[in-house]
């Protein structure tokens, strides 16, 4: 299997986060990519390969103007006000706050923008976010030129942010930028299967009143679990978009035996809406060990959730996305892309 | 003039605050009572009185019950979780996501409740703001019973606080608490004047749809100042409040001469609703050396604010809102209490 790679992930380098209330070393990290590429290597599994400058156009499709030309510009205008530190919002348009009013400061701005206090914007932020958005393109163009399955080293990952918000990580929306792209590039149904340990409310966002994409996510109960807002089993899509959005909400504690049961539902669904082609976005933060997340897959559960996904027999785009276990995050997506390539 | 005062308000206590993308040591701090304390003493101002417990009657007819329940619990729920750091929310269910959802888990009840990431809650949080409602509710006794004018030393403040949310330092929001129950114990008519730098957004929306209640606030403008997303000059009421709603959004650099003309209007349409009472929302961070604001009243140009508030000659019952120039806000405040007395 090819993998698309950009090194310009790096330039997405927070010095810290701010997480249960403590401001900490990010544990969406660079070094993460790194140890993934490095098993990508020791394995074998296949060429590595740059990502191509795809421009702003297939970014557009999904994300409005606005939303990326703040992005583009967010981190020139904090530092003009705050100086060289970590852009972070402050006050969110929430509820009884007006939230159709575009603020001119840029902490105001920020706000408007984004759904987290935990996802700092930084000089390279934009660049990187760019590079990630291309590497996910660069997939799903050698996809579209007739290979069955790439997987795109997306960092920063995407599936929170939507049309226009960013927050958990994510800012450009790869796994949507990528769909899009395929139907744009003559796909007639695209599915996104999200095996994230969180909800990908972006992806929902993007999608939700239309049928040509498929959004099915397996993730953990909003209840009690980030995003906590969006994620919940009754959001089946709106207009032409009903019955096109599935989620399965699941508790904490769900080992394998549990989330298999639950894939093969999903999977079944996935078949039967007859996709042209799989994007799968590829979190693996239901590790047993992840520092954040509360799911008991081990890793060799990776080897069966790539074959299981590889039996519905579709081309297939792997958008990678959260695993922040930085230690075994290569054997775990390594293992999901294995899995798959050996059914 | 008398003063009402609690102890309790040095249980709000952070230790830190989420401002311009840093943690630094609070501005709203328990300082800041003490040195208008001190001044109050040593102008001879009047007698300070402690706060009487009023129960929580008063506060469920601004506040909604799940809300205060809420406040009254999340530091435990909290301290369960993540231990005895101060709580902060990470995620707003802002825009696209869902805002119908409360979540289980204390995380996302923090973000449901609250529309900033400033306003940690403490171990005394609660009993703070509680007593902060007390101080506001026995000077409306004092007023009801013939004082012409009480000053309520409230901390924490209280006029970013909405019917169930937080932010701004703001957990209940004690000028709206008195004024619905001067309501309730006899008044018509009640106008709140708003002079704190910033718009007080809570005090709107509580009282948005009604007309027994006028609320007129001279802030800086939203646009470029927090709270950014409420508080423009286009929001005149709802429903049977149409009207009885007047903001009045200044620009930066702001001064006295400036604001004096603005206040003079303010005043004369507060003459002309006739209310009962006037209620003060008393923020004194419009001084010129405010470190979080940028308007320009010296010192002296408080005594003339508390003149010309007396010219509509009401009873009047002065809240404590913000203002942050621990070394002047007690020279300031007073100076707005003794030109008002002086009248
Ligand atoms: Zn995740
Ligand atoms: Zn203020």
């Amino acid at each position: 299997m090819l993998t698309i790679h950009s090194r310009d992930h790096q330039y997405q380098n927070p010095k810290f986060e701010l997480i249960d209330g403590q401001l900490r070393p990010p544990v969406e990290n660079a070094q993460r990519v790194e140890t993934v590429l490095s098993r990508i290597r020791s394995v074998g599994l296949g060429s590595v390969l740059p990502a191509l400058e795809r421009g702003l156009a297939p970014i557009l499709r999904v994300h409005e103007q606005a939303f990326v030309d703040f992005l583009q510009n967010a981190w020139s205008e904090w530092v003009k006000v705050y100086g060289e530190r970590e852009a972070l919002p402050l006050i969110w348009p929430t509820r009884t706050l007006g939230y159709d009013r575009l603020p001119e400061a840029i902490d105001g701005q920020l706000g408007y923008y984004s759904f987290d206090a935990g996802t700092p914007i930084t000089a390279g932020t934009w660049r990187a976010a760019r590079a990630s958005a291309n590497v996910a393109l660069t997939a799903q163009q050698l996809l579209a030129a007739g290979e069955q399955a790439v997987f795109a080293l997306c960092r920063p990952p995407g599936h929170h942010a939507a049309t226009n918000l960013y927050g958990g990580y994510c800012f450009l929306n790869n796994a949507a930028i990528a769909a899009q792209a395929l139907l744009d590039g003559g796909a007639t149904r695209v599915a996104i299967l999200d095996v994230d340990y969180h909800h990908g409310n972006g992806t929902q966002e993007i999608f939700y009143h239309r049928r040509d994409v498929l959004f099915v996510s397996l993730h953990a109960d909003p209840r009690v679990e980030y995003p906590y807002f969006l994620g919940y089993e009754d959001e089946k899509g709106a207009a032409d978009g009903v019955g096109f959005n599935l989620n399965y909400p699941l508790p904490w504690g769900t080992d394998w035996q549990q989330y298999r049961q639950t894939l093969k539902i999903a999977l079944d669904f996935i078949k039967n809406y007859h996709p042209d082609v799989l994007v799968v976005s590829l979190g693996v933060d239901t590790f047993e060990y992840d520092p954040i997340s509360k799911f008991c897959l081990k890793t060799e559960d990776y080897l069966t959730l790539g074959k299981d996904i590889a039996s519905i027999h579709k081309p297939t785009l792997f958008v990678m996305e959260g695993g922040y276990a930085v230690e075994d995050i290569g054997n775990n997506i390594v293992n999901v892309l294995s899995g798959f390539e050996d059914n």
